[in-house]
């Protein structure tokens, strides 16, 4: 590699390129349990100095691997096999902001709370909201197909991505789809690109569909002491044709979560249901979240409180705004592993995945906990264990295959917004059996070389725990 | 041809394949202005079926064109090279309907309005709404990612598809997507699938996303003096946060065109603005209506009428409704091709475009009219013209190409709902010009052999009135 060190600080120049091991170190791992070593770190500036490393990869057959805050939970920034990590960070300017055409034309790099920061001015926001969002990069979520809590009413990012510009693994500058919502001008390339993790090109800029800022809020929440209860509510808001902006749930080991770690006081009750409808007219928002109040009282919802005061907002959303890293203190000497973590299931089934999951966590001495954005079908698990017992490794992997079993018999998919990378794909090599050599066929065509993003999705290796090391202390026996 | 047709027969029956020349002319034509003769026709039932006759032609090299109801206007279906075509309309079973999980599954051959038809008890549709929605097929709408005059709100055939089952070009029968509106599980391939024009494969199946009926609708007409003011007005519509339903334009050729036709006394103004909203809650609606007739005021539009009125709302947008067969009466002599029909444009830049159109119809001696769904920055154009002059079909041409290079000056894309295939391919080729060596290699990629609906997009003729025959009687010279 010393030879390409040279190559590439004359792209990029000096101070921009590094291989000294604190730094490696820093690159080898994202948020998901993986962890491997690049060969060097280059942080471009401009689309030329992209299209020269990428050709420089290409020819000298070097792995490059696409990187943005690098808050995956799956593995997609690890380095697999070594390689270039192009930390697209600094190419984080807004380029342009055009409200009277509803779009915004941004780099990469430029990170989400950021962008809406930028927006809010303009009475605009780009809608995706990742709990990671003040971090994350519109690349990295433009590579997972990133959503959150709002996708149930506004979508997941490929619904907001307009059109891309890309740098194809031959170092070629592409651009994909358009400006235009409406677009029926031939291959949509711009969507295969949104979800392909750093596998087909890398992406530098994107042109995103922007929404109008809601002017009218209201959240509400409802206990319910059985999980089928909250399950049948859910898939009835839906269905009757209230869109909320908002429809989360959380199970008795989250809510047992927070408030061991935030003393909330959350009830002791199966599931908590909680949701906000935003919109343009006070009364319509008032309207929807009635109605939302009606369909959980229908089935058996108590302590239902709704409200448009921001600060009893803010009060409701607490404990699921904490989940995650209340998660993490569940208990001593458990750590809470991105695994399994955002299945996504036919909306009729939301209740009986979640029991599926404390059953599969009960046989295999896991604990799991369900929650998220079930108003688009998405549960978030985690499982809490002991990282450093090799055991709960083999347990946490038949869990996970378990698991999966069950969301493909019900009509689920493997990722609902975090992309498969490493620790999701052996489960969804299982799911997608028929398309794998579809999507090979077609890396193929982009990739020849096998330079982006290598050993991931369709080509990542079968046992998860065994792709790279484990980023955890791991006592062998 | 011959021995092929024995072995077909052997695959759907001897009933399901015709080589008979009257059947073949009824197959050598679809809403375009191309003309091309097939080898046979076949009308499959099954999958397996499809996959047996994809097997045999991949074995043979002998390319095979899908068809719905042939109402494309751009010559999807015009086997240009011969072969078979693929009459997918006996494959029209709605197979599930599931409300509980807002989706249905349905064969490729179900017409649109009779899918809705069967949803509606059920208290759902399948947003997307082309006019020739009493025809045209599921297949058909994915094949070119259709959309129609409420994309503005409900998006197009793409957003509405969440999986498909494809046959490949090798008989591979492929699951692709998922049943849940969350989706990060790698590559989107149904969203590629969506708008390649039957040149990746087969889509036999799909799975489709449905939407509550709305219970509440109203409506609202405005004239224009300006089309400025027209445009200024839809921009504003749109960027201030209320999404209607529906948000139509149409410029001083198609009110002539609608008077000339059926004498409905429009009055002779530069633009007419149809807007549509639509809802559960009827203050919201009433709310948004009053709001874009504001709009509209603000903007100088004039003699603005709403109303919630079922049949006063069938009269607003009667013109509307009747102006494409009304089009086709605009002269003694002329008949109005569907040409350049679909550009779609930044939302700033509709009346600029319009403005346009007229500028390069006069200096092409031809004439045309601007019109369509607006709201999503779709402008329909037609060209009314004399097709049995040679010359005529020269100004078209030039037509043609000077407005798509002024589309793409502004920032515009090809086709905004009906897809390329042969007519737009030319321009196409232009905007597109730095990626078609990635659709190509995709192409390669999945179909090895370019057996499926060959020479179309990025492999179509560079001049589109020579790609075939023009269904005219065009007299030379």
């Amino acid at each position: 590699m010393k030879s390409d060190i040279g190559m590439l600080k004359a792209i990029v120049g000096e101070s921009d390129v590094s291989d000294e091991l604190a730094d490696l170190y820093v690159y080898s791992s994202d948020a998901s349990v993986h962890q491997a070593l690049p060969s060097v770190v280059v942080r471009p500036k401009t689309i030329e100095e992209v299209q020269q490393v990428m050709r420089y990869a290409n020819g000298n057959r070097v792995p490059v691997i696409a990187r943005g805050a690098g808050s995956g939970m799956s593995g997609h920034a690890v380095p697999i096999d070594g390689g270039i990590v192009l930390d697209m960070k600094r190419m984080n300017r807004i380029l342009e902001i055009k409200p009277e055409d509803i779009l915004c034309k941004v780099e990469v790099g430029v990170v989400n709370d950021e962008l809406n920061r930028v927006l809010k001015p303009y009475g605009f926001f780009f809608p995706p909201t990742p709990s990671s969002g003040n971090i994350c990069t519109i690349g990295g979520m433009i590579g997972t197909n990133a959503s959150g809590n709002r996708a149930v009413k506004y979508g997941a990012t490929r619904d907001s991505v307009l059109g891309l510009k890309v740098v194809l693994a031959n170092g070629d500058l592409v651009k994909l789809g358009s400006n235009t919502r409406t677009d029926a001008s031939g291959y949509q390339l711009a969507r295969l690109m949104v979800g392909s993790e750093g596998t087909l090109g890398i992406v530098v800029e994107a042109t995103l569909l922007l929404s109008p800022l809601p002017k009218y809020r209201a959240m509400g929440i409802a206990n319910f002491d059985k999980l089928e209860d909250a399950g049948r509510a859910i898939s009835d808001i839906i269905s009757t044709g209230i869109t909320p902006s908002m429809l989360e749930l959380m199970d008795s080991v989250a809510i047992t979560a927070v408030n061991r770690a935030l003393n909330l006081g959350l009830p002791d009750v199966a599931a908590i249901v909680i949701f906000e409808c935003d919109g343009m007219v006070k009364e319509s928002v008032g309207h929807d979240i009635a109605n939302i109040r009606k369909t959980c009282e229908r089935h058996n919802g108590s302590g239902i409180t709704v409200s448009d005061d921001p600060k009893e907002m803010a009060r409701i959303y607490e404990g699921r705004k904490k989940l995650f890293p209340s998660l993490s203190r569940y208990g001593e000497g458990l750590v809470s592993t991105p695994l399994a973590d955002d299945m996504a299931v036919p909306m009729s089934k939301i209740a009986d995945c979640v029991q599926e999951i404390h059953k599969v966590a009960k046989r295999n001495n896991v604990i799991m906990s369900a929650y998220g954005h079930c108003g688009s079908g998405l549960i978030h698990t985690k499982i809490m264990m002991d990282p450093t017992k090799e055991s709960q490794w083999e347990d946490a992997k038949r869990a996970v295959t378990e698991i999966y079993e069950y969301v493909y018999k019900i009509g689920g998919t493997t990722s609902g917004e975090h992309g498969i990378a490493l620790s999701k794909a052996p489960s969804w090599k299982v799911e997608k059996k028929d398309s794998l050599e579809m999507m090979r066929a077609i890396k193929r065509a982009l990739d020849p070389h096998n330079i982006l993003n290598p050993h991931k999705l369709m080509d990542a290796p079968d046992d998860w725990t065994k792709a790279t090391a484990l980023r955890y202390n791991v006592r062998r026996g």
